[in-house]
């Protein structure tokens, strides 16, 4: 290395693991992935996983890291607790905990709860994407983040007012493969948002979320009485999904504790990569909606610097 | 055996098998079950299956059998086919299929199908069950017949004019066992239909039911930051899911295609039986709907000795 490192950041997920070594003006200077989420690096150690990926990057001994993500969970390496709502997304590095008695300088950032006896809900990971794309922004606006567990934010001058999670992503994910669904979309080739199954399932789930289970079992009876493809039934159930979580973010407006739709008049920011910004690009437009995309990976890598110049100001 | 059998009727699911041998006057003279359903005797062979428990039950070599059920299916032993709606449940027996090159005179009863382009469905063996409790009613009523894949079914003097099928059980089932919320219900102990968790649930998803993947994420999301244990949350699973189910059930009013509403002036009649028959009872209460409940067992008992009465009279 040429280049000299000024810190590493990481975002430890559930089920992966990402690290860049950042350089002296915030550029990555080098990244390495892996499968070695929190459920694998509670067995395997959380330490001898990031040691063993700092010094396959060529890290000095005495580099400082930043970590975001499930290694703050209880389960995780050390409890980094939550920052309650609403919280100004600034804050979240005074909230760091110091990992004890390791050989370098490591902190974990802590995630969001909404302490609020209706709702209740908590983020790893995503407030640090927010603090990296939204954090520093004027205005109000609505924030989606499509995942295994789906996030909608309103963000007002930096500072996360509210947000709801979404199970779409793992509803997808479990009646895909375990349900009686499983038939239908078996060898389903694949598809994108502007698939038309895709684009009338969203409008469908939209229109009327309480038929939702119902609408769900079209994707068989689709089948057996319509001769509907697999590919056709699996853009079908993924249309479904996003479509009930739209109108239950859309209409969190009706909420009195809510409201977050008052800031769906701005575009929503979209926080994606992958399959999942097409797709959710194409379901807000089938909902009526504008959206601008953000990198997900340039989020919270972003949100990881903003982190680190505050924690080691040069 | 001193009283003479005149039929077996057996009612053959997916996963369970149940056959009874009538009397003369109609009474059910011995009851076998085993979980030999359409899954396990397509491997095994249907007739060996069959034939295994009417020798069990002393059945004589000639003794007709009728069947409902998965057994009809494609993937079933004889496809029975499909009565379209709006259907006669008196014309089931019609549409009956005889099983070819067997010992004994075998029929299967054929399922409904409702061809329609926008909410196709099917049911086996649920027609059966209608057939024996209200397909000799005069009027218009609404049905619920709870299960992995719940029925909600309009029949106005004896003909099923709509249905519509709701995965609730099954979902139940899958997000219970595979998915994130299978640590918040691990363990869970029994509760019933009048636990508040569960009460409180059903109004929740019937007045919000756009949420209804935010509102399964707070099952956890309650446990993480309101301590709640693991029966309450299983508790509020099951009103959840059943709460959305209601809630699309009764807005079929406002489907100009549906209207299944207009019958919820009388009330539902639940055909149920176990512990689902409390649930749903309870739950309905808490929607603001009656209902009278009609025992599932008998029900589908009674439907084949109505469809018996017409393929062999006296």
């Amino acid at each position: 290395m040429t280049t000299t490192a000024s810190y590493a950041a990481a975002d430890w997920g559930t089920s992966s693991f990402r690290i860049w070594l950042i350089g002296e003006t915030g550029e990555a200077l080098s990244e390495r992935r892996s499968a070695e989420g929190m459920t694998t690096a509670a067995k395997t150690g959380f330490s001898a996983v990031l040691e063993q990926h700092l010094e396959a990057m060529g890290a000095s001994r005495s580099l400082p890291v930043v970590i975001c993500g499930m290694a703050g969970a209880r389960q995780g390496w050390v409890e980094a607790g939550y920052l309650d709502t609403p919280a100004a997304l600034s804050e979240i590095v005074r909230h760091a905990v110091v990992v004890p008695d390791a050989a370098r300088d490591i902190r974990i950032l802590p995630g969001l709860a909404q302490r609020d006896a209706a709702m209740p809900d908590v983020m790893r990971g995503e407030e640090t994407q927010l603090l990296g794309s939204v954090g520093a922004l004027a205005g109000t606006r609505l924030v989606c983040m499509p995942g295994t567990h789906s996030k909608w934010v309103r963000v007002a001058d930096g500072t996360v007012e509210r947000f709801s999670t979404f199970m779409s992503g793992e509803l997808f994910d479990v009646v895909s493969r375990q349900s009686i669904l499983s038939h239908a979309v078996a060898e389903a080739g694949a598809f994108d948002g502007t698939h038309p199954a895709f684009v009338a399932a969203v409008a469908e789930a939209m229109a009327n979320p309480g038929m939702a289970t119902n609408l769900l079992f079209t994707v068989r009876s689709g089948q057996l009485l319509h001769g509907h493809g697999p590919t056709e039934a699996k853009a079908r159930l993924s249309g479904l999904m996003i479509g009930l979580e739209i109108a239950g973010a859309t209409t969190l407006a009706a909420d009195a504790q809510g409201a977050i739709r008052g800031a769906v008049r701005a575009p929503v920011s979209l926080v994606a990569s992958g399959p999942l910004a097409g797709l959710y690009t194409q379901a807000l437009t089938a909902a009526g909606l504008t959206s601008e995309l953000i990198d997900a990976d340039e989020a919270v890598r972003d949100g990881l610097a903003a982190a680190a110049r505050a924690l080691w100001p040069a």
